[in-house]
C-alpha cells in the first residue's frame, strides 16, 4: 500500500548489494578502445579445467565492492562523455506539473529525486541515434563495449565456436563466432539489432538486443494504483537485475509516477522502457477517451527528458482491426490496446499514434529513444491465438518499423501473449517477414491457460522455443501474473525462469558461449565439488538451501552423495569407479575397448528373427501356454 | 530421518482427503458395460456456456466424501473379479525374508501392512496379460474403463472434435476423435499403448500409456538410506496423485523397502512402478558384484506377487556399450545403468539382465507386469546428449521391445534425461524407429544444466517438447533433482509442472478435449469470475492465495480488476466496454464492421515507399538534420 509514498522515503534502505557466492566483479577493456571497462561475474571453482568461469552481468554496480552506492547520488555517468561528444544540446527543458505525478496530495507527494544536470537533445546536425550512426558507418562506444560483452571478453574466438555454431539450429539466424565493433555496427544499420540508450540515461551499461545475439530477458516492475511503493520499486529493479535483467520495464499506473520513474532511470545500469500511455491516461484521469495528441506528446518528450531508454507505443492497434476482436473469447487483454480501441470508437477516428507516428519518430530520434512496437491486439487466450486481429495489427507493425527506421529510429517489436506450442513458429516466421528482421520481443508466450500461479512456467516454455525460432528478448512472466502485482519473491522467480528459458534457446541455436556454464556445472557435478555446482547456478542461494535442507554439515559439501540416493546408489560415484577401473584396466590390455569387441557379437544371439516373432504372435492369438517357472 | 520407522507408525494420520475446492467426484458408466464405474472431477462453476467442467482425475477415492478412507485395510478391489475370471491361481507365494526389508533391526522394522489375500499368477492356459488379450481380440474391462476415461465420459464425439484433430500438429501419430474400446485393444496389440496393470494390484483404477491419448504423468517418490519414512512414502502417493500424477514410481533405496512397497501398493488407484534392481543391490549390501541371477529373479517374483505394475529393467546397458561412457562430461548418471556397468566390467561379462531377458518376459507375463525398459546409459549433462552410448542402447531396447512382445509383455521404454532444444526431436524419432511405436516414456528431458533448484522449470521445458512430439508418459522432475530427496511441497510443484507440460502438448496435437478446461477458464477470466478462475486451474489453492495477498475482501471475488493494474487500467474491463459500445453500434448501424471499411484506406496515407525509404536512408549516411519540434 502507499503509506510509505511521503517525503520520509529512504530507498537506499532496501537495495541489495554484495557479489554472489564466490563471484567477483571484473572489467575487460576491448583492444581498440582501452579506455572502455566492461563487466563481468567471475566465479571462482575448483575446476581444474577452468578456475575462473566468466559470466554475462547485468547487475552493474551494486555486486562491485568498490563502488559505493547512494541511491540518493544516483549512479555514476559511465556514458557521459561519449554522449557529449555527439551533436547535441543542454536545454531548460519541460517543467514538470502536478499531473505527472497524478495530482496526488502533498501528503502523499514522494520526494523526488534531486537532478542536477539538465536534459540533453540532438541537435539533428549529425547523426545521432544508434541506427543513425550505424548507417553512417560510425562505429560508437556503446557498438564497442556490447561487442566486448557479447564476447564474454573473449580477446578471439574459441576454437570450438565456429564447431558450437555448426552443431546448433538457428533456423537461419547469423551468429558469428566472434562479435566485432563492425558486425554490431551492420547488425544494426540492417535493424536488425538494437542499443537501447537514451541520450539521458548516461548511467547506462550498454547492452543489445537482436536475433544474432545473446537472447536477453526484461522484467517488469511498476506500482500501480492498489499496492507499492517507490521504495519497493526501485529494490524490485535493482533485485531483477542482480538476477540476471538485462533491462526493466516501469510500468507503473498509480500515483507518483514521474518521481518514481526518475529514481528508478537514475540508478538503472540497465535500459528502462515504459508505455507512454500509461501516464497520459493518468493526466486525463483515466478516461481514454479524453486521450489527445497534445497531451501524448506532452508525456513522451517528459519521459525523452528523463531518460527512458525504449517506449512501447501501440501505433499498430487501427480503428479498422477493432471490430476483428469482438468475437474473441478474451477479446483486447493488452491495457494500450484497449484503450486506444476505445478511444478509436468513442471518436469514430483512426488512433491518433497512427497518424501522429512520423511525429513521434521525430520526438524519439533526438533522444534516441528506441521504439517497442506494442501488440495491443495480442491474444489473451489459447482460443484467441494466431487470429485475423493480431496478425493484421502484426503487419501494421511492419509498415511502421520501415517507416521509424527511415526516421533514423532503432525498432522492435512486442508479441504475444498466449499461444499453444504448435502455433508459435508461425508467430515468429511471420514478425521475420512482415518486420525486416527487426527484433522480436515477445510475452511468454504463454502455452496453456489452465495454471494461474504457475504461468511463468507456462510462459517459460513458449519462451525457450521463441527464442529458439529467433526471438531476441523475452519479457518475463511472474507466478503473480493473472492474480496480482508481483513482489520480490515473484521478480526473482520470473527473472530466473527467464534466463533458463533463454540459456536454453542460446544453447539450441549453437551460440559460442552458451555452453561454458553447463559443461562447468556439469563437471562440478560429476566431481562431487557441491560448492562450485551451487556457485554456478543461476540462484546459489537456492540451491545450496535445498541441498542443505537435508545434508546441512559442512563435511557434505564434499560428500560423494546426496540425499537422493543415499551413499550406497550414487550413479555418479559408481560411474567414476567404472573409469577409474577402465583406465586401470587401459593400462593392461587395450581394455574396454578390447572387451567390447569380444563381446559385440553376443547382441545376435539375443535377436529373435521376424519369423519367430510372427510364430510367437501367431501362438499369442489362441493363448498358448507357455513355460515360465 | 527415519525415528518414525517403528511399529507405531500410524500412516492414516498424514493422508489428505476431500475434495478440492467447487468439485465433486462424479462416475459414468460405459453403455456397453454398466456395471464399470469411471471416476470424474466435475468443477462447478457459474459459466453460462458451460456449468460442470468434467476434468480428468487421478485421485481415487480419497477425493471421494462417500468413500471411507483406512490406510491399514487398503482400498477396495475394483478389478477383483474381473482378474479372477482370468486363466489365474492363487498360491502360497514366496515367503517374506528380512533381506526384503535391508535386513534392518528389530527397533527399526516397519510394521507391516496386514495383507489378508493370497497372491495370483497366471495359469497358461488363456491370454493373461492385456497385451495378450488385445492380440486373441479380447477387449477387457480395462480397455471398456480407459476407454470412458479418455473421452472424460462423453457417449460421442463433440462436434468440434476432428475439428480440433485437423487444428493441431501430431507429427504422424493417430488420435481418433472418439476412443473407443476396440481403439484401446487394437493400440495395445500393435504395442503403441499399453494398461499398467499387475493382477496383484486389484486396486488399481485402469489407465492407458500411449502416443494417441491423453499424455501421462509420472511422479517419483522413495524413501533413501538417508532419509524419510513409510508414513511420509504413503502420504507423498496420495498427494502426488491429488495433484495430477497418473502413476507413481516407488524408488526406495532404504531400509524397510518391501513394507514400504506393500503400504503403497494396497493404497495406490494408480500404477505403480519400481526399478527391482535397486533391492536386490539392498540384498547383496549394495555390492554391484554380488548380484546374480537368482537374487534379482527372486527380487521379480516379490514385487510381482506384491503386485507392482511396472518394472524398470536395465537390460540395454550392454557390456559393449560402457566403453562408450568413458570420455563423457557426466559418465552414467542412471543408478541402474551404473550398477550394471560395475557388474559387467567386473565380471568381464554380458549383463545377466540380458542374457536373462528371455527369462525376465516369462515371470513378468505371469503377473502382467508391464516392462519399462530403462535407458541406463541417458545423458546427464548437455554436453552427454544424444551421444553413441545412448543410441547404442536405444537400439538394443528396441530389440528387446520385440523380444518383451513376442512373449506376451507389455512395454514402454525409457528415454533421457538431459538434451538441449534442438536434439530433443531426434530423440522422439529415433525412438520410434528404433522400438517399433512403443509407448516412450522420458525423464524431462532438461533443457540446460545451470539451473539446480529450478529443475522442474529446466526439464518442463523440454517435457512439453517431447510430449509433443510424442512422447506417452513423461516423468516429473522436481525442484529439488541433483540436490536431495524432494518433500511433499517439491512433489506438489513438480506434478503441477510436469501436468502443464503434458496438457500443453495434448494442446498443440489437438486432442479433442485439451481446450475445454483452456477455453472455460479463458471465459471466467473475462467474465471477473475469479471463483470459477480459481477453482478451474490447476491448483486452485495457490492461485487464490496469490490473488488475496493484495486482494484479501470476499468483495474483490467480484471486482472488475485485479491489483495488477488496479480499477483504472484492466484491459479486461476496457475490452468488454468495448465490446459493450461496438454492439450498441451494431443496433443502430452495421457499426464496427462499416466504420472499419470506412477507415481502412487510412492505411495507405502513412505508408512511406520503397523510394521515399532510400531517399531518406541516403540523407541519413549524410546525417541530414531533421526539424524534429
Amino acid at each position: 500500500m502507499s503509506e510509505t509514498n511521503n517525503i520520509n522515503i529512504k530507498p537506499r534502505s532496501r537495495v541489495t548489494t554484495g557479489a554472489l557466492p564466490a563471484s567477483q566483479k571484473i572489467y575487460t577493456s576491448p583492444d581498440d578502445a582501452p579506455h572502455l571497462r566492461v563487466p563481468f561475474r567471475a566465479v571462482r571453482t575448483a575446476d581444474p579445467q577452468n578456475q575462473l568461469i566468466r559470466i554475462y552481468d547485468t547487475s552493474g554496480p551494486y555486486t562491485d565492492p568498490e563502488v559505493h552506492i547512494d541511491i540518493d547520488q544516483g549512479l555514476p555517468g559511465l556514458r557521459k562523455d561519449w554522449i557529449t561528444a555527439r551533436a547535441v544540446e543542454a536545454y531548460q527543458g519541460r517543467q514538470i506539473k502536478p499531473e505527472d505525478n497524478g495530482t496526488v496530495n502533498p501528503a502523499q507527494l514522494a520526494q523526488a529525486f534531486a537532478r542536477t544536470v539538465a536534459p540533453l537533445r540532438g541537435t539533428g546536425k549529425a547523426p545521432l541515434t544508434q541506427y543513425e550512426m550505424a548507417c553512417a558507418g560510425i562505429i560508437s562506444e556503446e557498438m564497442i563495449y556490447v561487442a566486448e560483452r557479447e564476447n564474454l571478453g573473449r580477446k578471439q574466438q574459441f576454437e570450438q565456436a565456429q564447431q558450437s555454431l555448426e552443431g546448433g539450429e538457428n533456423f537461419g539466424a547469423s551468429l558469428p563466432a566472434f562479435v566485432t565493433p563492425e558486425f554490431v555496427r551492420s547488425e544494426i544499420a540492417r535493424g536488425r539489432a538494437i542499443i537501447p540508450a537514451n541520450i539521458n540515461h548516461p548511467e547506462l551499461e550498454p547492452m543489445i538486443i537482436g536475433r544474432n545475439f545473446l537472447v536477453k530477458i526484461n522484467a517488469n516492475i511498476g506500482n500501480s494504483a492498489v499496492t507499492s511503493s517507490i521504495e519497493e520499486e526501485i529494490d524490485k529493479m535493482v533485485w531483477a537485475i542482480r538476477w540476471g535483467a538485462d533491462t526493466v520495464m516501469d510500468l507503473s499506473t498509480g500515483r507518483n509516477i514521474h518521481h518514481t520513474r526518475e529514481w528508478i532511470i537514475r540508478n538503472s545500469p540497465v535500459p528502462i522502457g515504459t508505455v507512454p500511455m500509461y501516464q497520459a491516461l493518468e493526466k486525463v484521469n483515466g478516461i481514454a477517451e479524453k486521450l489527445d495528441w497534445e497531451v501524448f506528446r506532452d508525456t513522451l518528450i517528459e519521459q525523452c527528458e528523463q531518460g527512458v531508454d525504449y517506449f512501447t507505443i501501440h501505433a499498430g492497434v487501427r480503428l479498422a482491426y477493432i471490430h476483428l476482436t469482438a468475437d474473441r473469447v478474451t477479446g483486447i487483454v493488452s491495457r494500450g490496446g484497449s484503450i486506444m480501441a476505445k478511444w478509436c470508437l468513442h471518436h469514430h477516428k483512426e488512433s491518433f499514434l497512427y497518424e501522429h507516428f512520423g511525429d513521434i519518430c521525430d520526438i524519439m530520434r533526438r533522444y534516441d529513444v528506441s521504439f517497442s512496437l506494442g501488440d495491443g491486439l495480442r491474444p489473451g487466450s489459447i482460443a484467441d491465438a494466431n487470429d485475423k486481429a493480431q496478425f493484421s495489427e502484426l503487419e501494421t507493425i511492419g509498415e511502421l518499423t520501415r517507416v521509424a527506421w527511415s526516421k533514423g529510429c532503432q525498432v522492435i517489436n512486442e508479441g504475444p501473449g498466449h499461444v499453444p506450442l504448435h502455433k508459435i513458429k508461425e508467430n515468429m516466421d511471420k514478425q521475420l517477414r512482415e518486420c525486416g528482421e527487426a527484433p522480436f520481443y515477445t510475452l511468454g508466450p504463454l502455452t496453456t491457460d489452465i495454471a494461474p500461479g504457475y504461468d511463468h512456467i507456462t510462459s517459460g516454455i513458449g519462451a525457450a522455443m521463441i527464442g529458439w525460432y529467433g526471438t531476441a528478448m523475452l519479457c518475463y512472466v511472474t507466478p503473480k501474473e493473472h492474480l496480482g502485482l508481483p513482489n520480490r519473491d515473484d521478480v526473482k522467480t520470473g527473472v530466473i525462469t527467464y534466463k533458463i528459458a533463454a540459456h536454453a534457446a542460446d544453447l539450441a541455436k549453437g551460440h559460442p558461449i552458451a555452453q561454458i556454464q553447463d559443461d562447468a556445472i556439469s563437471r562440478a557435478r560429476f566431481d562431487f565439488r557441491w560448492e562450485d555446482q551451487f556457485n554456478l547456478s543461476l540462484d546459489p542461494e537456492t540451491a545450496r538451501s535445498f541441498h542443505d535442507e537435508t545434508l546441512p554439515k559442512e563435511a557434505h559439501k564434499l560428500a560423494h552423495f546426496c540425499s537422493m540416493c543415499g551413499p550406497k546408489f550414487c550413479s555418479m560415484k559408481i560411474s567414476q569407479e567404472v573409469r577409474d577401473y577402465a583406465s586401470r584396466l587401459n593400462d593392461k590390455t587395450q581394455g574396454m575397448a578390447q572387451m567390447s569387441d569380444r563381446f559385440q557379437e553376443l547382441g545376435n544371439e539375443l535377436y529373435v528373427s521376424s519369423n519367430t516373432l510372427k510364430k510367437n504372435k501367431a501362438e499369442l492369438q489362441v493363448g498358448s501356454p507357455d513355460n515360465a517357472d
